[in-house]
């Protein structure tokens, strides 16, 4: 199994880095499984050498401050931990990595540092090369799929309980709460605030959840939400009914549940041959799109899906422009939706993981139109 | 009142800026009060010219993408809105609106915006300046502190709920989750996910709150949460009991409770001249710390306090190294804390506001040793 350390490493090599330094929260995550630090503030970095490939432990190291000394001792086994405080900088410790270990080029995150941190960086060292890790997180090992896995285990559950809340009277926040405390005694978490929708404002693809009461039937309930557990994120989307839907409105529900069905079909016909190749992400956009435009629909006003793991939004990006390949290990979500101003909004969305043998959902909830 | 944006502009004039672009969620959420965006995604920027400050609304923009432009119309009145799409890129609209002001230096957030962001600004515009709006936001106007003021009461009240729920059995987590749950049910959000810490682990001051039950009386439970309400956030520890501590434990929390006392009286011992020109947050933190030691403890392991506002920890800070001045109309926490490993800590933590009479706590909680 390809390690996330193991395919940092080879990354190393192709850009003949010395070493490399990480300060993402995400990707902090992702090469230690630790994730207590804050996502908004600088807690912690990673410095990896190149020799790390080879001896591991003691040349990878983490960085942090003594409130994190005893769960670093405790969680973190493959890095030396260094304690940064009043008496021994940031600056200082890496200055002594970079001396002990003769480094010449050193690897940084150039979408995450900031541009005064690495002013104050590239003062102090000469070859300051940025790099991304982002697409190397793209394709997921087993134990990550496996862990998404779980996490859409715990949405399924969630969707099956918050039907039985959908009731005459209740509210989108009430309902939006609802999901967040069910994640949460189950032990999870959640991966984005639950997007609920009532009516009109399903018609909106990003509606913030109001005070809006559910006053009447006859309108789309579509709701969004999303458990992290053990650090890995799902996302789910299911339009339902409250009340009798007309014609017009089960066939705008079908249009789109035909729509996820052709791009999801897309991968089940590619040979295996193509299928290792991989498939143009823009292709699988472009299917889902033109069937719902094929049916007198505008276009989805957003894209078809996006890769999911550590973080909701991550690579790859299935929209028309999308240079992405997707390819075998890669999780994501395939989401299209129709909304008409005013009346509603239906989005349907899933997350699939492509496998050797074709694409394989990890969400099961039911997707045909539930009438409440 | 002085508001954010004609603040914003005096430091216009100090920079000699023709124009700025802000970036950071929580300084979108300053000058426009919307709060919609993604904290994690670069959603929005705001472009404000130095004209704004004469004419207003015709020279001060926000960009954003068609996701958002209902919401912006409904509740972004004082800018005017640029949509950012497949066809107009961020680049080529900031661009056209450098053109049409005639920017010459331009300011932007070098603490938000990424090396990479501003490699590719920087490719195109050559007078990049970065400033920081972040001491700006450090001194609140009375509207400000009325929204801080809220989120202490909704602080408050979740405090005496949570009493309630303290009991032989109940576990860290479920705790934590009491506090989030009836502060969403109220309303509100968190402002950071809350600490609940028994026994030794209370002694942890960064303790990720855990599994773990309270088993038996004799031990210290360490509650720190806040509350975020209309974008402004509150902060509050509190350590209480359960069963009868021994004359020691008393002791501790004694000494961190007078430790809190001599910090906040500071302040009302300076003359109004004194107060006006302001002091330094390293004397208070100072006052505080001596206190702890003199009673043969160890230091306190972080600092004595922070300030808060949109975010929960923002300028300034008190602590031995700062060069914060504290002044009128800054909001901050006062924590001092008591740590001994294996046994448990107190931690005791209240918002005041400077205000020309002097200090002002806007936590109300009971200090008194609760013993449960």
């Amino acid at each position: 199994m390809s390690t996330p350390l193991a395919k940092l490493k080879q990354e190393f090599a192709k850009k003949k880095l010395d070493a490399v330094l990480i300060s993402s929260f995400s990707n902090i995550v992702y090469l230690t499984n630790y994730s207590g630090f804050s996502k908004e503030e600088r807690e912690a970095y990673l410095f990896i050498t190149r020799l790390a490939a080879k001896r591991a432990k003691n040349q990878q190291y983490i960085l942090t401050d003594g409130r994190y000394s005893q769960a670093i001792k405790k969680l973190v086994h493959n890095f030396k931990s260094i304690e940064i405080s009043s008496k021994l900088s940031f600056e200082k410790a890496l200055k002594q990595l970079i001396k002990k270990y003769r480094v010449k080029r050193m690897g940084f995150e150039g979408n995450n540092l900031t541009f005064l941190e690495h002013k104050k960086l590239s003062s102090r060292f000469n070859d300051l090369n940025h790099f991304s890790l982002n697409n190397l997180r793209a394709i997921k090992n087993k134990e990550e799929v496996s862990k998404i896995e779980k996490a859409c285990v715990l949405s399924d559950k969630t969707f099956d309980y918050i039907l039985k809340k959908i009731k005459l009277g209740v509210s989108e926040k009430e309902i939006a709460n609802e999901i967040e405390f069910f994640i949460k005694k189950q032990g999870g978490d959640i991966s984005f605030k639950p997007i609920v929708a009532f009516g009109k404002n399903s018609a909106i693809p990003h509606h913030q959840t109001s005070n809006q009461r559910l006053a009447s039937s006859g309108q789309f309930v579509l709701l969004d939400f999303g458990v992290k557990l053990n650090n890995y994120c799902s996302d789910m989307t299911r339009t339902i009914f409250f009340g009798k839907p007309t014609a017009e409105q089960k066939r705008m529900y079908q249009t789109v549940l035909e729509s996820q069905k052709k791009a999801i079909q897309q991968f089940s016909n590619l040979t295996i041959k193509q299928l290792d190749k991989g498939i143009k992400a823009s292709k699988i956009d472009k299917i889902a799109r033109e069937h719902i435009i094929s049916k007198g629909y505008k276009t989805i006003p957003h894209s078809l899906g996006h890769g999911i793991g550590i973080d909701v939004h991550e690579a790859p990006r299935l929209s028309p422009k999308s240079k992405d390949i997707l390819k075998v290990g890669m999780v994501f979500s395939i989401e299209p939706g129709i909304y008409i101003p005013n009346l509603g909004g239906v989005r349907i969305e899933d997350l699939v993981v492509l496998e050797k043998k074709g694409p394989r959902l990890l969400t099961h909830s039911p997707k045909n139109l539930i009438e409440l």
